[in-house]
């Protein structure tokens, strides 16, 4: 999981052009045992990112992993390329 | 710029456990040209951030670039490790 693949892992040439957002987060928990806020966090963000732009909830992929102390939270959204800011 | 870089930052034996937070948006805008909502979404963010855990104006660093089509924000967060969550 790295930042960019997500990018990368459509070809350069494609005709339909996308836009994509992609929203990574990793938590290091220093001792502090339990569960992690990330997932609860992760609606609070795509709440605050629909502010900026218009997301179809299919097109949202999220992916938590937990490992190490460290928490990470994956999010990549597909845009329709044609889209323009949504509104405030 | 690479996720986890912020956490292997520090020497794994340091002594004062700290919690650490990284926040990284990508977003590729196809032919889209102007501004990026990155910037103003990065506010936002850290309010919303803010709901779960106590920030310390003084240790978030942010970082914002464009490059080759893609808008990046970095926000590095270290939180002191005794510290709990927010209650909301």
């Amino acid at each position: 999981m790295r930042l960019l693949d997500f990018f990368r892992s459509s070809p350069a040439s494609a005709p339909a052009a996308k836009e994509r957002l992609q929203i990574l987060l990793a938590h290091e928990r220093a001792g502090r045992k339990g569960p992690d806020f990330l997932p609860k966090l992760q609606k609070d963000l795509l709440r605050v990112v629909a502010k900026y732009i218009r997301i179809d909830e299919d097109k949202v992929s999220v992916h938590v992993e937990d490992a190490g102390g460290v928490s990470m939270l994956e999010v990549n959204i597909e845009l329709p390329g044609h889209m323009a800011a949504a509104r405030r």
